[in-house]
C-alpha cells in the first residue's frame, strides 16, 4: 500500500462537504492522502498523537479545516515542523470570518498557510504545488491543470459569445 | 505559603500590561493566585503540562489572555475541566476582533468564558464571583465592591454638577 | 421540590429555541434550573426582581440569552453578585455581532461570561464547570463528558475511514 | 431658578468630553438642562430613579450617552416615555461600533434615537428640533442655525477660491 | 379629514414592507400620518418639495426608511427643521450595515434620528413618544402599551413554566 | 457591422446572471458593446491580450466584473488607460465586501470605478454618462431616462396612496 | 481665462487636505479645474445649484470627496449626468468604511464612480482618463505616467537591490 | 555565487519594514534569497516576467506582500506553479482587512498560502518549512528553532516569576 504524503485533518465529520474538495483535488494529481477527524477541543490527545506522528508516518503536507474558533491548523502547526495548510470553514452566523480570523492570525514563530473560506480544493492544489517541488512529472501536472484552466475559461467565452452572437474575442 | 486559587496564564509577558489588571484585582478581593507565560503556539508541551496539572495543583479557575489567533485559552478549556476564562488581548490592525473571535467561538462542548478586549480586570471579578459562590466572606467583599463602583459615580456626578453649578441629582 | 441552581432567563420566547439547548445540557448533568422571560427592555421590573432575588432565592449561576442591543445579560449582572453567563443571540441581519458586542464588551466593574453566538449548551457546560467546583461528583460527570465528546471524535474518524477504506488512524 | 428641560446622562465622568457638546448646543439654543453621571451597570438603581423621576421633574427629552456594551440609553429608554437620544461614545478598539450597535438595535417597543459615534452635539440639536415642534422662537433659532451653516459653507468656499485665485463659485 | 402629523417617507414601494410597520404603529395610537414614495437618487426634486413643504403643511415629525447607501433621511434632515427619523433597510449583501452607516454617521449640524436596522415600528414609537411631549391622552397611551408589553412578558413566562411545570416566576 | 464601444469582461460565466446587467442596459442606450469571459488568475494572457488591444480595438470603455480576491478590474486596469468599472460580485460567505475591498482600494496611479455590489447596470449606466460627453443625442436619452426614473417614482407614489386612500402628495 | 473642464467639489475645507492630491493630479496632466465647497447637509442650495449648472458651465466630470454619512457625491450625482466621481474620505472612528459604503452602494439608476478611502489622486486620474477618449495628447500623457510608474518601480528594486549587493532583477 | 531559492517581492519600497522580516528569517536559515520591487498595478510586466522566469531561474518559492486592493500575490500565484505566500501589508484606514481578503479569497485554482498581516517573518518560516522537506539538515534547524521558541518562553515565565516572587512554575 501508498503511504500518504498528505494529510487531511478535520474537526468534525461536518466538516466533510468542504473538506471532500481536498481529497478529490488529491486524487486528480494522483497524490496519496489519508483524512482524520481530529478535533483540536474535543480530543486533544489525538490532535497532538496525529501531529507529533506525521513526519515519521512519512505525511509532507497537512491540510486542516475548522471553523468558528477554528483552532485545529493553529494548534497542529504548533506540534510539526511540516508546513500546515488551514481551510478556514464557514460558519453559520459570521460567514467563516471568525474561522479565518482564528487560522490566519498566527503569532510570530508558527505560521499557517491560510487559502479562502471553503477553500479545500485550493488547499490541496497548493500541497500540490509544495509536493512538486522536486518531483517533475508532478510539475507537468500542474501546468496542464494550468491549461485546462484556460481551455475552460475559453469554452466559456466561446459559448457567451455565440449565445450572443458575436464574433470569436482575443 | 498559600496555594494559589487562581491561575493567570498569558503567551507572551507582551500580554502582562494587559494582564496585569487581573492580578491587582485579584489581590483586593486576597485571591492567591500565580501568573504563568505558557504560549500555545511556541511551547505547546508547557501548556500541555500547566492545564493537566490545573486541577490537583488546587486551581479553582484559570485566566487565559491571548491576541490574534488567540488559542490558549480554548487549548486550556480542551486541558481541563476547571472553568476558563478568556482575555482577548488588542491587536495592532484589527483592534482585538480578532483575538475575540478566536476565544469566545468555541465549539459546543468546550466553552470558554470571554470577556471584554482587554478586559483582565473583569476576568478576575467574574474569577471572584465564581469562588464567593460557597465563601460568604467574599460575597460580602463583593457588595462592598459593588457599593464603592456605586459611590465613584455619585462622586463623578456630584463634582460634575458642583463644576456646573447644579443641584444635586437624584 | 429540588430549588433550581441555575436560572436560565431570555427576554422573550423567540429565542427558546436557541435556550432550550442550555436547559436540556443541564438536565444532562442532573442540575436543577428554571426558565424565565423577562425582558430587560419590555420589562424592567420583572429583570430587577429576579436579578435581585436569585441570590436568596439559592441560585448560583444566571444564564442569560438575548438579541440585537442585548442588554438583559449585562443588566442582571449589574444587579447580582452571581456569575452571570451571556448568550449572544443570532440576528436576523448583522448575524448576532450587535448581540455579541453588547453582551461582551461590558465596562470594569461588572463582567459577564460571554460564550459564542448561540452557545447555549455551552453557557449551561460552563455552569456545570463552576458549580463543579465543589462537588466531585459534577466533576466525575464532566470527565465521562470529556470522553464521550473523544469517543464521538473516535467514531467519526472511523467511519470517515471505513468509507474511504482506509486504516485505523493514530 | 428654571427646570431644566434636557437632561444629559453619561455613564462615567470620562464621557465628559464627548458628552459636553451637548451641554454647548443646549446653551447656543438658551434650552435649560442638566447633566448627570448614572451609570446603567455601576449604579443601576441611579439610573432607575432618574428614569423613573424624569417626566414628573419636567424633563421633555433625555440624552445618554456610552460606550462599549453601552447599555445605558436602552435601559434609560425602557423606564420612560419622554424621548431618549442616545449617543455611541467610541471605543479604544472597535472605534465604536460597539457602542453603536448596543445603543441601535433596540428591540421592537423601545426604540432609543440614535445619533453618530460621538455625535452628542447632533444629539442636542435633535432635542432642539423636538422641542421647537411648539415654539415658535425656537423654530426661528434654528432656522437662524441652518443660514448660519449654510453662511458657513460660503465662507469656506470664497476663503478656498480666493487661495486658489479662482473665480466666485455658484 | 384630519391633517397628517407624521410623514412616513421611503425610496422605492420595495421599501413598503418593512415601512408599513409604521403606519401600523401610528394607527394603533391614533395618528394621523401619511406614506409617500420620493427617491433622494431617482427624484431629488419631489424629495426637496416634499421636505421643505412639511413644516407648513403641519407635519410634526418624518419618518423615512432606505437601504444602501441611503441618503434619502439625510437628505430630508437638511431640508427641514422637523426631527427626522431614520429606519436603516436591510440589504441583501451587506446586511443593511451599509444603510446603518449611511443614516446614523450624519455630520455636526444635520441630525437624524436612526433605529434599528427595519426598526420601522420603533420609529412611528419614538414619533409618539415626541408628540405625546404635550399631549398627555398620548403619555396615557405610551403608558398603556409599555403596560401590555409587561402583560406580553408576562403572559410568555407563565406559557413557558407551564410547559415545564415549574412554579410561578418572580 | 458595428464596432462595440463597451467591452465586459467577467472572469467566469458563473458572473453572468450578475454582468447581464450591463449589457441590457447598455441595449438600451443603443451603445454598441461585447461581453468576454477573461479571468485574472485562471488565464492571465486572456487578460493580457484583451487589455492590450482595447484601445486600438476602439472600446472607450471597460466594465469588468469579479468576485472574492476579485483582481480581474485592477489587472485590466493596469494594463489600458481607458477608463475600468469595476463590479463587486456577491460572494457566498463575505457578501461580497471581499469583492469590494479588492476593487476599490487600488494603490495611487491606478484607478478603477467602482460601483455597488452587483452593480453592473449602474456601471452600464456610468459608462454611457462617460460616453455622452461629445454625443448630444445620449445626453438626451440620459434626461430621459432621468426623467422615466421620475415618473416610477411618482407611479409609485401615487398608487401607494391610490391604496391608503390618501390624496396626492406633493 | 480657461473654463474649467472638471469640478472638484468637497463637503467641508477639513476634507481639503485629501482632496488637494485630485487637484495637483490634474495640473500634472493640464486639464482646468475649480475646487467648491458645498455642504450635502448643511447647504443643500449650493450644491443643487452647482450640480444643476455644471453641464451648461461645461464642465465634464465631477469629483465629490466627504465622509461619514457621506451624500455628496450621490447627491451630485442625482442632479447632473456628468459622471460623478466620489473619494471617501477616511474618518476618526470607522476608518471610512462609513464613507465608503454611503458612496459606493448607490442604487440603480444613479451611479457614482467610487475610488478608494482617500483615493482623491486615483479620482483626478479616472477623470483624467476619461477626458483622453477623445483627446489623443492626453492618451500620451496618460501613456507617459504609466512609464513613470514602471521607470519608479524600477528605481526601487534597482535602489533595493544595490542596497543589498544583489544582481539586478528581471 | 549561491542562486537564490526563495524571491520576496513587494508592490513598492513602502513595504519594505514590513516585507525585510522575510529577509532575516531566510537569513536566520541560511537560505539564499534574493528581493524585488514589481507592482502588480504599476508595472504590470515586470511582474509577469519575473513570475514566468522564476522556476527556471531555480526560486523554490515566491513570497509576495502588499497592501490594499493586493493583487500582486494574486497574480504571481496565477502565472508560475510555484507556491506562492502572501503577505497582506496593514493600511492606514482599514487595518489590513482589504489586503487580507484581496489576498486570502483566491479563486479555485490559484491558492496564495496566506499568512497573518504583516507577517512576513512567518511566511519566510513556512517557506523554510517546505524547503526543509527533502533537507534534513533544515529540519533539525527548524526543530532547533522550535526549541529556541520554548526556551523563550521558559525564560519570560521565569523572569515574571521571579518579579512576583513566585515558585517556579509546570
Amino acid at each position: 500500500m501508498v503511504l500518504p504524503e498528505v494529510g487531511i485533518v478535520m474537526g468534525s465529520d461536518s466538516d466533510l462537504p468542504v473538506m471532500a474538495a481536498a481529497g478529490e483535488a488529491l486524487e486528480r494529481f494522483g497524490i496519496s492522502h489519508e483524512m482524520t477527524v481530529a478535533s483540536a477541543h474535543r480530543h486533544p490527545e489525538k490532535v497532538l498523537r496525529y501531529a507529533r506522528k506525521a513526519f515519521e508516518a512519512g505525511l509532507k503536507v497537512l491540510i486542516a479545516g475548522a471553523g468558528g474558533a477554528a483552532h485545529l491548523p493553529g494548534v497542529i502547526a504548533s506540534l510539526t515542523t511540516l508546513p500546515v495548510i488551514g481551510v478556514p470553514v464557514d460558519t453559520p452566523h459570521l460567514g467563516g470570518l471568525d474561522s479565518l480570523y482564528s487560522i490566519v492570525q498566527m503569532p510570530r514563530g508558527v505560521p499557517v498557510a491560510t487559502v479562502s473560506i471553503n477553500g479545500a480544493f485550493n488547499a490541496a492544489l497548493l500541497a500540490v504545488q509544495i509536493l512538486a517541488l522536486d518531483r517533475l512529472e508532478l510539475q507537468d501536472q500542474l501546468r496542464r491543470y494550468r491549461r485546462e484552466l484556460e481551455a475552460g475559461v475559453e469554452a466559456q467565452d466561446r459559448r457567451l459569445r455565440r449565445c450572443r452572437g458575436e464574433d470569436e474575442g482575443p
